[in-house]
């Protein structure tokens, strides 16, 4: 099943300037399920996928909707370092023993067809593709063997990070949750359709940056999920962002990072795609 | 003006166990501020200052009072490392030319008198004092000079840490963020009553650990505040934990972490005191 969050006028809002509503995606049809505002809220129902397979909402076609980020608020956006082997060694790291978190603030999220927010005080944005999932279920020292049963789904996430703000001190957190500057979605496919593996691939105006299966991930989203939630209850709608493989701008030689007006697509083979344009912030 | 968030049965309710309500302290006296579960949802009026000032709901004796973190969740917690020139020093680091900043999630939160949970997993739980700074009003970009009109107030948190945790990689947050770990209130005390300069002092078992003036700042709450704005949108609520001075167990010699049963006080003059009881994790 495919859940995605579309703004609408005709959605039950969500407090800001464009309402929205959670739908369900069957092949060229979105099908509104009613009384959830987003893919989020809709989460926090125990009874979510039920819901969500019963709905029969107001439709409106798949192609040109305008999408949400998939989950616009999560509690928690738990981020993961050094998770690629190839992104290990193109930083000149050791494949790690931990998992490295770090966090982003949910006003970093954007749509998976919005803007990307170019701010005026860093002229070092990078892309870092990655494969994300969603918590579906409450729980704390998850076993990793019970850890399938809280994951939601997956999406596809953009860890887009000011490299510059990003080591100007040794913690990473203010390069890694600029306003509007990481796409998330385009939809959640729940956990019995995808499970880490297909081939995840970034491109600059057409060029391919990154390309690496999710299969490489060192940590897997089982694992993290276990991991994670003995520091801290996982709760329905938090995001873990997987890392990120080889390719990075910041790591190639010269460096390169975005440019105004460029086309930064992010896709996961099976999830979607996240197309953004790259805009000058005003 | 002092603001707190009670746990009342008699409170208009935050979905959880107990029932909460935001509530104003003249003396030995707390009114409730009808309509608001917390302090958190108050800061979301705009007209929050004038509401909290008019409010004449029940009123309950201060003393013995149950209450929750004062800002129970914040939609961010952006955290900020070596901020005391003796916190530096004692950690070997150099006075830095930006703030160091990190998150903590809202599940870490307890209230001002609730026991602290000590981990199986760590026993290397330490102390950070710190002076929290919390918003009043939404901004992006914020002038220092126009700082204090975006600070509803302050309080008393302690960045209770994970050493072990904390320094499994070079990112910190897995040993900041653990469930019920950070004790934070008792009250907001608007900006108006307070600013950075009484004495700040954490004690364990009545042993004084930290204790410093909080005008030893290096990067005060305003230039915080326009510095993280200038990265994402300060909302109501958000808290900024503005770093811990000199005296954590970790920098001691021999090193000194908490204990089961030990009695954690973290006190600010003006703002008040946090009693905290650490207690084994069933």
């Amino acid at each position: 099943m495919r859940l995605l969050t579309l703004r609408t006028q005709t959605g039950t809002g969500n407090g800001g300037s464009t309402n929205t509503v959670a739908v369900r995606q069957d092949g060229d049809t979105l099908t509104e399920i009613n009384g959830f505002t987003d893919v989020g809220a809709l989460l926090k129902d125990p009874a979510w996928e039920t819901i969500a397979k019963a709905a029969n909402g107001a439709t409106h076609p798949a192609e040109g909707a305008d999408l949400d980020a998939v989950v616009p608020a999560p509690g928690k956006i738990i981020c993961v370092g050094h998770n690629y082997r190839n992104h290990i060694k193109e930083m000149g790291r050791e494949v790690p023993e931990y998992p490295t978190l770090f966090a982003k603030y949910a006003e970093s999220l954007i749509g998976p067809n919005d803007d990307l927010a170019l701010p005026q005080e860093s002229d070092t944005v990078d892309w870092e593709a990655e494969l994300a999932v969603v918590i579906g279920k409450t729980g704390r020292r998850i076993a990793e063997a019970d850890a399938k049963d809280h994951i939601a789904g997956y999406a596809v996430l953009n860890d887009v990070s000011m490299r510059d703000y990003q080591f100007r001190t040794i913690q990473w957190l203010q390069g890694k949750t600029w306003e509007k500057s990481t796409p998330f979605g385009p939809a959640l496919v729940t956990q019995d359709e995808f499970s880490a593996g297909p081939l995840m691939t970034s491109a600059v105006d057409g060029e391919i940056q990154q390309q690496t299966p999710t299969s490489d991930l060192v940590f897997t989203p089982e694992f993290l999920v276990s991991y994670i939630s003995t520091i801290i209850t996982l709760n329905p709608g938090d995001v873990i962002a997987t890392g990120t493989p080889g390719g990075v701008g910041h790591a190639q030689d010269p460096k390169r990072y975005l440019q105004e007006g460029q086309l930064l697509v992010t896709t996961i083979e099976g999830l979607g795609q996240l197309n953004n344009r790259v805009v000058k912030e005003a």
